[in-house]
């Protein structure tokens, strides 16, 4: 099999930039493509990327791999616009969270001779730009490879020894359908909850003297991108509807659980969900 | 003021036990009571407490402060069987996490001589037993001091002195009914969306592969004792069920703008939960 060595980053924001600097540290010669110069500069003197440009013609036509780690929505108008630069034999992938709606599109653009693997690394951050870029987010974090029916299994090998070579730790195989659905419980739907559990403190509350672990930890992600996260919800609108309510439904059993003093059917929630925690982390440790 | 030297911990679970590691690190003489032999021979291999024991009578006669780190429900029955054994002068505590619905009753089993200070230390973790102890917990954490009309300054000052010298951060002095109304936004709410995220999963999805932080951090206090927990819910209904509400009518708009596709209100929930969520991090880093 081929062997990759020329990688070019398209975005170097936070996953983008975290993947230049993990393929830097291990040797591969990594070129960057980014729309601010303040990005490009920090990415160089990090040592992440050997040369950056706002434009790609001159990476790709060299690049063995691309990363387009842009926003689900740029991605078709990146391949019209510079699809035509990339060499032949070349494996572009993207980062983006969301699948079902753009894989046909997309694979109607790919340049003959290419082959397009849709990608979602499992770790991101809540902060924009390549300054909160880190590879230690990526070490034993999820990676999903996303089957088409035209993904061949060499593309699936090349991407899996290149991610596993930069610390990613369980890589797994899905499909469009299934890969939206499960992230719109795992992703999207946590997401939602924290950004509704913030807005519902009371504007008065002095909550900040109140908290502890565990408010912290669920607010975090309510720290959001508006522009990219809206996208990703609306990107995903029936799958995630679907979670929302399922959720909402558990809370009410629970809610009632509560206002019938019912202990019993409370500790059995309790009980499951401990249940499901530890099941959960016994997965993660295999 | 008085120097406390001699404290005695009554129950040396995860709370208990870190404040016993926490104080004997600080030079006080610590004594540990204990149901289980275990609990008491592992704190005692740790260094944890001097001396331990199944019933506090020999400890209680010579303790400058207590900590009853037992369930909420415990303590008055211990107050009951056990008061008559402290020495004058002592302070009393506990690190209950809902205060309004004992208050009163405790301070009628207060020994003559002594005074109750109700506390609660916002630092736990989700497991059980002395093995998963650990004074790093308490390092900068809040610490809520509870007045009641019983409460004297220099308690206050006492309690104030031991805590921050064992690491706790912010001390913030409030009542009960303000206590218990903001910990059922700031602590059980949490637990109860915790707990049905991770019950409201599809049986056979697989979502291990499927994870990223978010999801682990949403869920990490799904893993939850139920018996404390029930009584910590059902010890403070009206102002959980009064959160539960607010936080359903907050995730309701969000699902709203979902389904309508507006982009614009969706936006504006990201905008408010990110400035709320920065906001946060100022306050705790003041």
């Amino acid at each position: 099999m081929k062997e990759d060595k020329v990688i070019t980053i398209v975005g170097l924001g936070v996953v983008g930039g975290s993947y230049a600097i993990a393929l830097s540290k291990k040797g591969y010669t990594v070129y960057g493509v980014n729309r601010s110069q303040e990005g490009l500069e920090l990415a160089l003197k990090a040592g992440a990327i050997k040369e950056g440009a706002h434009t790609p013609e001159e990476f790709f036509a060299k690049s063995d791999i691309i990363v387009i780690a842009l926003y689900p929505d740029q991605i078709i108008g990146y391949l019209e616009k510079y699809g035509k630069y990339i060499k032949k034999g070349c494996l572009i992938s993207d980062v983006a969270g969301i699948k079902s709606m753009f894989v046909d599109k997309i694979n109607e653009h790919v340049p003959q001779g290419c082959e397009f693997l849709f990608c979602h690394p499992m770790a991101g951050r809540e902060k924009r730009g390549f300054r909160y870029a880190d590879d230690r987010v990526l070490q034993g974090a999820n990676f999903l490879l996303v089957k088409t029916e035209n993904t061949s299994d060499e593309a699936i090998e090349r991407m899996t020894r290149l991610v596993k070579n930069i610390g990613f730790g369980n890589i797994r195989i899905t499909d469009a359908a299934t890969h939206d659905k499960v992230i719109a419980y795992t992703s999207q739907l946590p997401h939602a909850i924290a950004v509704s559990l913030i807005n519902s403190d009371d504007e008065n509350s002095e909550t900040a003297s109140f908290i502890g672990d565990s408010y912290r930890d669920l607010t975090r992600i309510a720290n959001i991108n508006e522009d990219l996260w809206c996208e990703l919800f609306m990107g995903n609108k029936d799958n995630l509807l679907h979670s929302i309510t399922s959720f909402q439904n558990q809370l009410s059993v629970l809610k009632k659980a509560i206002e019938d003093n019912d202990d019993k059917t409370l500790k059995e929630l309790f009980v499951k969900s401990t249940a499901r925690r530890i099941g959960l982390e016994k997965k993660k440790t295999q």
